[in-house]
């Protein structure tokens, strides 16, 4: 039995998420399950670096999953696309280590926020940006950005409460391009609505509603209700994941 | 009565091209002019700058039509979207002198086409850009696309066979931007199906089945037949019309 490692893009706006749910609504999951099952001998069953909620999109979703086929790796993805719907395409796969787990040997994951800041609404981004008219102040949100930097306790930007909640950003950046607002970050993990939180409250930050240091407040002593509102789904995307390097990779 | 100059964005996938159809399809046309009959003393008849078939797109159609309503025109796109479905959204208004036509008095118009020039296809971009998976040569293209700057008969790069096919193009750039390679126009006016079957050709050039020069050729002696095959509808963008200015304006 190999496990393979599996890239994937997808586009989340016909998608209740990524995880496979029991009323059997549309997820990606299902659909990469229901590929998986008609390779003879692969495993229908993945496991991924995140989970993205309905509406997020992915440009390189990590999964594995086990499979006694032998399609040469480079070969999967021709042969899954074939089998996926057009909303979901793989990019790339390798065998992997047989200790290797998408989301238990993942150092690190990267998340995109856009922001579509103009006065007037896109058709044409509607589904893959937050439109959001008023003016946002860009440097006042670099500011608050940069207070979300490091090991922190991130409970106040969790959609739920549970134990566990301190998480590292390595990295977060904020450019304007053009009429967008570009948002990256790079973390070893993140809470469910964690980005969309910090986002939300960075938009509150940008439009003048609360100062670019109430961040560091919020990560000291906050609650879910202290910070903003979750930004909305379309303009997120689940962008990579690392592993540790293995012969060969 | 008023005239009032419109400025529109779509998304293209879901329509079957801008202009109203006999058979009742779904175009922008129709939704527009079903707005614009909900607006008191508007005359839901419009007329736009150009044309654009099934599934291409525009960042900024040029549309007109008559009114006798007493919005001020900065409130009109607010009014329109109101009405309008969410994949063609009102961006601008503005009175318009009465002679203003928005085909007539067109200067020029201005396209982008996007290839998705990349090994694997996207789910994010596959209804915003043509997936060309075999590299293409950016350099080669620049050379072919050089040669139709200028005033010519673009007989070889017309869908129908009409009178009247010598055009002149004032802008014509190509640009590799990461995966993509984006080509932008801008000309007096473009005959149908022009773009494509240049962009078509183009990519033949870049694929190297065909010399750059062999765009000059075409354009001296060519029939439709002799040029590459059309590049599809879904990386083309009407971006821009340009008028001559006016009070105000």
């Amino acid at each position: 039995m190999r496990r393979i490692k599996l890239t994937l893009e997808y586009d989340g706006t016909r998608f209740a998420g990524f995880q496979r749910q029991a009323k059997g609504e549309r997820t990606v999951q299902a659909e990469l399950e229901s590929a998986l099952a008609q390779i003879p001998g692969a495993v229908p069953k993945v496991v991924a670096a995140g989970r993205t909620d309905a509406g997020v999109h992915a440009l390189g979703m990590v999964v594995h999953y086990d499979t006694e086929d032998r399609i040469p790796p480079e070969k999967i993805p021709y042969a899954l696309n074939r089998l996926l719907p057009p909303d979901v395409r793989a990019l790339a796969a390798e065998a992997a280590p047989p200790g290797f787990h998408a989301r238990y040997s993942c150092h690190w994951r990267r998340y995109r926020y856009r922001i579509l800041n103009r006065q007037m609404p896109s058709a044409l981004a509607r589904e893959r940006t937050w439109w959001v008219p008023k003016p946002l102040d860009a440097n006042a949100m670099q500011q608050g950005l940069a207070h979300f930097l490091g090991e922190h306790d991130f409970k106040a930007f969790a959609t739920q409460e549970r134990r566990g909640t301190v998480r590292t950003l390595y990295r977060a950046r904020l450019e304007r391009c053009g009429e967008e607002i570009v948002i990256d970050l790079v973390g070893n993990g993140f809470l469910r609505g964690q980005v969309r939180a910090m986002v939300g409250t960075l938009v509150e930050v940008g439009l003048g509603k609360r100062d670019p240091d109430v961040i560091a407040w919020l990560l000291a002593h906050g609650e879910r209700k202290d910070a903003g509102p979750s930004a909305p789904p379309q303009g997120l995307y689940f962008v990579a994941a690392g592993y540790a390097p293995w012969n060969g990779s």
